[in-house]
């Protein structure tokens, strides 16, 4: 879409506006899928980082799995299309009642302790379920840009429970068919995917019920300049061939399974806001306010998250230094700091790009706001969320 | 309101669960004003920190003013029964639009910058407004379980512009009436306050009109056993000492202003939640999911902030040391580690203290969930929020 575009739709719908626009999410998905040579392939969109309606029903339609962490989730998926036999269940903590649930319905789940799995095998026999593994702390992530690390955290099932766990399925006639594993969220460097893969696939390879391997995601995203492309070629080339090996151990072909969902909403939202004031800092540099901040767009506060930032106007101004913050009281409620932009006054709009993932679902409204409006772009059909 | 009573609650209502109790607040209130020695004194409620209608007509009821930073807080506001006259508001980067309906509709204005001023100047005269002061950088705070603090941020008008906004003021006859400042939230150490005070009332004699100083908050709440109380008595015999001092040298009585919010709300708000899963860590520690975490109460994890979690069953078992984290996919979603309590099962409640303030308020339901229920408890009457 063009500028001229998106402040057609931002006077037609107002700001502040978060646009998602789904050819992205398809070219997003087919780049995707083209890395991945090995042919038992399963991928589940992570709904977590945006669990919209709207954008599930696209998930649904591209053909995707869908991957739920939480009974709200779960319900969404299943009122947006998906097949029970197209929804994977991984998260931690699930309660009698939700396990029961899940089981009626044959969801997917991978369990996250030896508790989750005894309380599995009281309740039926004779079915699979996955489990989700440890990730080692020698698999260590540094200064990455990646959030939602695992150390730290006791997430996953320990490889020295493993024995311990697979006595508690044998007893029940219950097989572990399904191993995952979750490194991160947003990991740019391919060297702890090669670390991750080894580890998963060498944990997998203890399970002779083993039906597939679920490499979540992680994958990163190119946010700034900074950043490289996520080299995918290199990240599922190596799971395809890991793949490989392990089927012909096992003499069958077992399932490789991933869960992107940063990659194919990122890029595919972006959200629209509007200047409503600018405070000269210094004669170098001013401040812009826009009409969202925190409230809207949580990820700068809460992971130091960098985001490019589009003056719409594009009328051959000069450039000038801007910080862009939050209309808000609170004090550092920047989207932006040291941004270059063409001169703006009051009234233009802004475009705060690639934050279809972690976007809506983490915005509060903090301090004292409504949550934004959210419209879906589909070709030249425009529905709003 | 006994473990019981929380028990009671819990299961008519369900969890995760909100619970007010208005009795605190107007515990809370007493405390406060108790400690103000100086007669013209007007108490705005900081609707940032709870804005829920239910908990601003109790405010109302009180007969506090209220202080509310956005369009969509001063509508909250009036439809809670506040007048014009009762509310102020103080935020930054205000558009036109929203200038001129908080001219029209008489609410008292704290502006944030000269650009700011313009608009208000320009838009009507003879006309009175207050101004934001820029806190100087020397009052530096340091790790005192303080949020949302000034440093670094460009909030508030800059002594060096003030013959500016002066000048802006003369020329259309309108009157610089206030001078607000914002410290921070939740600050422990009262020597802030005292250089905050200071600073406060120097700048504010340079206003030949002035009709009121507003000290905002920033009073800290003890949250854990490590926090003291929080000594009012100092600080607000301080700004009254300040006060008579500024009113003796204008020859007429000043206004103190203050913005309580999170000393008046936090302790009259607790969350109770349910424990889904008790995963063995090791045979010193266990880990419990419960059904919140960070889709309910962001603190922690944005602030790394302490809540005191309490067992509800008080059974006489022995103590074991746990941490607690939310059910969900978040690696790291905890609502506290390294807490000793009674030994707990699945099903039992546990209640997190001290969330009235920042809490609901900042909740996205993020990973995957709905936002919590809230109720209000008054005397015998129980409100659904």
């Amino acid at each position: 879409m063009t500028a001229q575009d998106y402040k057609r739709i931002a006077d037609q719908f107002g700001t502040p506006l978060y646009i998602y626009e789904t050819e992205r999410i398809e070219e997003n998905l087919s780049n995707i899928l083209t890395f991945i040579e090995y042919p038992r392939i399963k991928v589940y969109y992570a709904a977590m980082c945006n669990n919209q309606s709207g954008i599930l029903k696209i998930i649904n339609y591209l053909g995707l799995g869908v991957q739920v962490s939480s009974d709200h989730e779960l319900n969404l998926a299943k009122e947006s299309g998906f097949n029970s036999s197209d929804i994977s269940f991984t998260s931690t903590g699930i309660s009698k009642e939700l396990m029961k649930k899940l089981i009626e319905e044959g969801i997917e789940i991978n369990l996250d302790s030896v508790e989750e799995a005894e309380k599995f095998c009281a309740m039926i026999s004779n079915r699979t379920f996955g489990i989700r593994v440890r990730i080692p702390k020698r698999i260590k992530i540094v200064s990455d840009g990646a959030t939602n690390i695992f150390s730290d955290s006791n997430i996953g099932i320990e490889e020295k429970d493993f024995d311990i766990i697979k006595e508690i399925a044998k007893k029940t006639g219950n097989r572990i068919t399904g191993v995952h594993g979750y490194l991160a969220s947003n990991v740019h460097d391919t060297k702890y995917f090669i670390e991750f893969g080894d580890f998963l696939v060498n944990v997998a390879s203890e399970f002779t019920d083993l039906k597939y391997v679920n490499f979540s995601s992680g994958f990163g995203v190119k946010y700034s300049e900074k950043d490289k492309d996520f080299n995918f070629k290199r990240v599922l080339h190596y799971y395809s061939c890991l793949m490989s090996k392990l089927s012909e151990s096992f003499g069958r072909e077992i399932f490789l399974k991933i869960e992107p969902g940063r990659t194919l909403l990122a890029d595919a939202g972006s959200l629209l806001v509007k200047i409503t004031n600018i405070k000269t800092l210094n004669p170098y540099k001013s401040e812009i306010s826009v009409n969202a901040g925190f409230a809207e767009l949580a990820r700068p506060k809460i992971y130091d998250s960098y985001h490019e930032i589009e003056n719409l106007e594009k009328a051959g101004k000069p450039e000038k230094l801007y910080d862009v913050r939050g209309n808000t009281v609170l004090q550092n409620d920047f989207l932006g700091q040291d941004r270059t932009l063409e001169q703006v006054k009051e009234g233009d709009y802004l475009l705060i790009r690639k934050v279809g993932a972690y976007g809506i679902v983490m915005a509060s409204g903090f301090p004292g706001k409504k949550l934004p409006r959210q419209i879906l772009i589909q070709k030249d059909k425009t529905e709003v969320l």
